[in-house]
């Protein structure tokens, strides 16, 4: 099944700041022999797309021109080109969202060498000036379309995406069995995270955030516990922030008996005490992972990093194996990404789903929009 | 300057064993955006076209139609696909002979690893099926393509393809700074080895043949001295292999007083008593790489490797970075790879140089083919 | 309680091949301020302590005098040196059974890099000329006991030892969540290492064994299935053995859908076949561990190990984290260690049970003796 | 020749900030057999020695009691523990200056795990409480002490503490051979930097300081070229300084031709400007190692390293190798550490060694102060 230049379908469009519009659009065609065609079938919401959605720009990412949403979804293959052998139409996929160049066009290794996450020329779904996934259609690598087991629907496969990058966190941070990991965040990222960290045979696992709700529901999620979240006690007023973070530490040391500290910390707040006590709390010789975007300069313990030998890692996207990995844990069932979503809507109200999660709620978590109906 | 289909050039082409000829082939188009054409300007011989010339196949690779033999190549730019941007027409460039799928079209993850010398899918030049480089053009990938700088001439950039060998092993080897060496073997790729572990700060690079030519060829070649060039001694009649290269391995750690033995072994050769004599040498947690590709199956001191948690680790051609490293190591004079040439034949003399380095003479080491002249 | 000069205990001790006595012996006295000594209470037979019964050495470790034999020992701590911190008297301790000699004696640096079990100056249990654990009481260094928590017998802390075994094995494949293991031996290390590939969240955890009883043991120990253990065809009379490993390696990928191989493979036999199969499984890019010690030299398929980059790694003991990741996963119940011990004996019995072990019947795994009673 | 408790020796003892005196003590014994007492011959000062003479305190390290300083030493070992194997009387050596525990007397593991450098119960010289080398002899751990050949003065073999610190820090940047490298800092410790990145094959290294005079030195040191130096641009008054930082990072950028930026920056200055235009300039995947220990707390650009999967490593003292290693650099000439010496005193001119250091003065590198003259 290919489409002509004229057929139409359906997608969901950012003009600009707060100004969505569900239009028809041409069916993207495959641009060569390896990509496929997918019937999008569910997506979920993430921060940054609410993000381009109420601000027009991610750093230097910046809407100049309308953009279809939505990166994190699943789909049916409907269309395979010639060369494609992976998949076959029929096939329930989940995607990822981000195809790297794989050509060095500017002369740059980054895809040769697996480090595809930071290829400057990646077209990523929903990233200016990029289309992404809320439209009937979606043109994609095949090689990026990983399928699903029958058991597992299309909600589910459409979280693979932000397991995905859980995955890529905890590789970041090189977690191994028996170690002890505290992950700042409980929400959805932070929560794959922790539950990835159990699955993977970690000693202890510890959740932390400032709301209740949170903590409760990583305390109930894939292996969570009550006794492994914390919420941090709140800065008296006047009292530095720095000290204030390198007291909050050494509580938490002391709270879960963590000796010199946990052999690696996951951040994926981005907020700058919860870095801040994520260094300190790190013990001499481990690891402490940058994986939550906020605050883009922060105060910075940096001669604690040089006096413990911290190892500081960014991470960002997904690399090779993590979108199978993540499959892989969802349909073992070690992840119950169900008890993700809070809320589902109907195609045509895409504009009501971002602002649920603009609202930021307690109690909202992962928040999802259903295909294209015929 | 694009080619029509009609148009044909002249190839040095390998139809079965010892059976060659030079004919008049089309001149291959480019196969996408990203291709280049090249005009072939020095070729090197390397042992493994001899192979192919003399077996009809090595391993797994069978000749079953006629292939363009050659794969060491250098040349001019003539031609470049619309979305190439490394290269231009005019450029003088190393070739980076094997070219992976880069789409993972068997759903194996090699090429978006980085790993994509494993990648089954490589179009390799010269190895069957597909065509190598003694022909007047060339067609590849345009990342494969590694512009020299105006001081090296067409034969150092010919010869930047087995320093990119050389480059792959030393790395697989994780050679550092300071460190002790021992490379098995004294031939090209013998002597670069030795010479690039030089360039890199090794402590001590020492240099093992059983040819008296070639370690005086290593004791001259860029850095290399008399003092640390060894010829193991020979076998006596009736002795057992095993026993005698452990015993061979003692001699070579009294000799240059290497204690418990180098950080590093490189083994190129591929022949039994080496690798014997190699894993005997290998100090407690050290590296020994294989390198050489000789006697299929060997015996073997596994019992040696377990006890002394040595990394046995295999190299084959090269991965991101390999050639660029080339270009820098024979540009800043590092390697002069000059000296290894000791035959030059022009292009209807192919044969000739085939049987020359088939001959084995002691005192021949590379031998190159001039590209056709119009 | 320290001991007079003259105090005795009771040593169950081997003078020669197959000649052992129950004997007075002098009580130990601590060496050094971190020194302490262990009231021993439950050892474990290993093939090692059976094998120097048996022929009085293993390699160059040769019985020249009297030794106590006995290595995997829990015990409680009866006296404590004055600079010791981290244990006190009547804590109930796991032992690990070799101590490095930290100050680089012979001017080697495997203690002070991290690699303290290639220290040649170890002083290791039951390895001639130190003795062993079998009496009433050891004197070992305070940091090479490890507390255990009281919901632990002391069969269980005894087991311990083999448990930081395969910790180590696992810990060299560098055996990550998600990948795929084959196991080549089910016997007690072997089923050790596929629990805890299991428990660190392997997605496919694979024994191979020629022996029913002991795939049966694997299929129910910690997480093992009927699904996921092996019997390797046997070799028909007069095939070649390379040539029959390399098939068997293809029946078992064709069996379990492995593709290409799985990521690790894990050798704990020794035995020819098993390496030679093992390394022809591996895949591209993986690692082949070599933990068994069995045949000294053996025909291996070295082109494989080439072609294929595969790493082939050694493991030997324990390093840092080996002993206290064991005692977190007998204690959190993650290894039924329980399971293993298949006969129990009095201390006064301890040559029966070396007989047992040595009879290699059907249905042995682990055989214990008790400490001795007052 | 062991010393009698009555016998004393004269030392240069910090009694307080700027209160010094030259005062005779009792010649510290041997504390056990694998100890040696070395009469000092030659040391150089260090910042952290000046910083405790001025300030009386280093972070958490205040002295409260009197203590010898000194700790970058060279002398002749004059007695030796009867363990010792490594070291006789009459030998000269460079001295390591800090001793780890070994014996993980507070459970913790990094002495054994090879991490020695993060031990918590180093007895480092001259740390309060503990004792510096400044004196006529000092008792140190043989195996902290490293013979020197025979062309080596004393003043080179003192100075190969620092060196070591050098090589710790290219370690910890993992630097290899054809890298770029960005050197922050032209004093002693940035140029020693600079001379081992290049003998360990670097493509391109360059230094970064804002004195004219320590570039030139950078520039004629080992190596170096006035190509490779640089001097940024300074802040103009009003300018934001993480605006500014960023944009000198594009500026040497562009200077140097450095395209994405350098594989790897050592950061040797602990200064907020050099710290910031450091992670600027990184190229994704780089490494960037905080080795300088300057403000304690600096404005850090986080959201770079996040988006380029930075790794932000901090350097501490010195691991395994780093001594031996840094007595072959300097023994094979590679590192001409001689011309960092631009001050001499005798041990009765230690004030005003010490005073020379801190006035800073323009053309003061390494300061030396001779040992006890009889």
């Amino acid at each position: 099944m290919s489409t002509t230049q004229t057929e139409r379908h359906l997608a969901f469009v950012l003009r600009g700041v707060h100004d969505t519009i569900i239009e028809e659009r041409p069916i993207p065609r495959l641009r060569n022999e390896w990509d496929v065609r997918v019937r999008i079938e569910q997506t979920g919401i993430c921060g940054s797309d609410v993000h381009y959605w109420d601000h027009g720009r991610i750093g230097d990412f910046i809407l100049t021109s309308p953009i279809i949403l939505g990166h994190e979804s699943s789909g049916t293959i409907v269309e395979v080109g010639p060369a494609v052998k992976n998949v076959k139409v029929g096939d329930r996929v989940a995607i990822e969202p981000g195809v790297p160049c794989r050509h060095c066009i500017l002369s740059c290794d980054y895809c040769r060498k697996g480090s595809y996450n930071l290829c400057p020329d990646t077209v990523f779904a929903a990233t200016p000036p990029h289309d992404g996934t809320l439209s009937k259609y979606f043109v994609v690598a095949a090689d990026f379309c990983f399928p699903i087991p029958a058991h597992l629907d299309m909600e589910q496969a459409a979280l693979v995406e932000p397991v995905s990058s859980a995955v890529q966190m905890v590789r970041t941070g090189d977690v191994r069995g028996n170690q002890t990991v505290v992950v700042f965040g409980c929400g959805p990222m932070g929560v794959l995270c922790q539950a990835i960290c159990r699955a993977w045979g970690c000693k202890r696992v510890i959740g932390i955030d400032i709301v209740q709700s949170r903590l409760d529901f990583a305390a109930s999620f894939s292996g969570g516990s009550p006794d492994d979240v914390f919420m941090p006690p709140k800065k008296p007023a006047g009292e530095d922030q720095m000290a204030w973070s390198e007291h909050v530490a050494q509580v938490i040391k002391d709270q879960f008996n963590l000796g010199e500290g946990p052999d690696v910390v996951l951040e994926v707040t981005g907020a700058e005490p919860c870095i801040q006590t994520g260094v300190h709390l790190c013990k001499k010789g481990g690891t402490f992972v940058q994986a939550g975007m906020g605050t883009e300069n922060v105060n910075f313990p940096i001669s604690v990093v040089c006096v413990r030998e911290i190892r500081v890692q960014g991470s960002i996207r997904y690399q090779t194996g993590c979108h199978p990995t993540a499959v892989d844990l969802v349909s073992s069932g070690k992840l119950d990404v169900k008890k993700l979503i809070t809320h589902r809507y109907k195609f045509e109200q895409s504009e009501e789903a971002f602002q649920k999660v603009k609202a930021r709620e307690e109690g909202t978590l992962k928040v999802m929009i259903e295909g294209v109906r015929d």
